[in-house]
């Protein structure tokens, strides 16, 4: 197909279309005449990623130039997969106290969970709980232990629905990518849902 | 104390600070002579509670202008509370399509959660749907029923933890917007590393 479809196909200006061609993010099409180039159905679904990865998760162009270079390259391990797209999903996080760094690595190994310096998510509660700690609010730490067991059976979904396509590994890249960034909406919308339901119930009148 | 030393423990400027008392933020200082505001703690921990939200957060200024006004309107029942930080938190979500709408209300049907059309949550889950299938990844719908019991714990423990002290509605209220902003980076700083440390064992060679 030529830029004109392409564009109206992805909802996606030619411009922009151009933009993630010279990014890198998009492969160029194949030149088929003077001022012409062709573009097959791969180059949509390339689109339709970034766009994903935009708009849903919320990730900025330079976080997708990442994940879509970790995807293209075929010779990169799916863990490291994982790791490129958890670091870009995560944005920026203050740096953590060397106290609550601390705290949570004894979460993580009371747990029995096996985690790098270096994950962002580690990071990231870290963090949180540095920003409890400020607010006085020191008692939300049991936070952690209380979503534990919950947080462990919904990691040991993602990792299985990608373990099951591992032989497919361009497959699996994308599952990851899409299953980080989207899947934080995806959970944190269910949770909300969750949230207002009970709420209906538990928090009755007098105080309502 | 002086705006210098609130600016001072706090990390704020002073500027910053009397921009937060114009937008209603913060309440004004009490005055104690010629240009001398005095400040107390309550304005302190006003401010570290704006700067979580916006910097782990990640909610816009009039985002959390919103959360303040909903802490500070005493007859704001705390359902309402947490509809406003839901809504706070979700940030802007493209308008999801009917047939991805009437999946996400067959899937809660399905677990009894009671929730209405306007919860944010809904939208954003069903937003995502939207994306899956555009991808043609609809597998990915599966999630939903896969994650249910376990954000069903999680939401029933946020719950919980604001109905037992729902006699100080302040400090429930409080509650509520914090475990809702903040809640959300320790819950998928949470899955990155329990999704980090299920692949090492997963994710075993040849394909790593």
């Amino acid at each position: 197909m030529r830029i004109a479809e392409l564009s109206e196909r992805s909802s996606v200006p030619g411009a922009t279309i151009k933009y993630y061609t010279r990014e890198g993010m998009l492969p160029p099409g194949e030149r088929v005449g003077y001022n012409q180039t062709d573009y097959d159905e791969r180059h949509l679904a390339r689109i339709r990623l970034i766009r994903a990865l935009l708009e849903v998760g919320k990730l900025k162009i330079t976080e997708i130039r990442d994940v879509v270079a970790a995807i293209d390259d075929h010779e990169l391990p799916i863990r490291s997969v994982l790791a490129v797209a958890q670091h870009a999903a995560s944005g920026t996080t203050t740096e953590p106290s060397r106290a609550a760094t601390s705290t949570v690595r004894s979460f993580a190994d009371r747990h029995d969970w096996l985690v790098s310096e270096e994950n962002p998510g580690l990071l990231a509660v870290a963090a949180t709980l540095d920003r409890f700690a400020k607010l006085d609010r020191s008692d939300l730490e049991q936070m952690l232990d209380a979503f534990a067991p919950s947080i462990e059976a919904i990691a040991s979904y993602d990792i299985d629905r990608v373990a099951e396509v591992l032989e497919d590994r361009d497959l699996a890249a994308e599952t990851v990518v899409i299953g980080t960034a989207l899947g934080d909406t995806l959970l944190t919308g269910m949770r909300r849902m969750a949230q207002e339901s009970i709420a209906r119930t538990r928090y009755t009148p007098p105080e309502q």
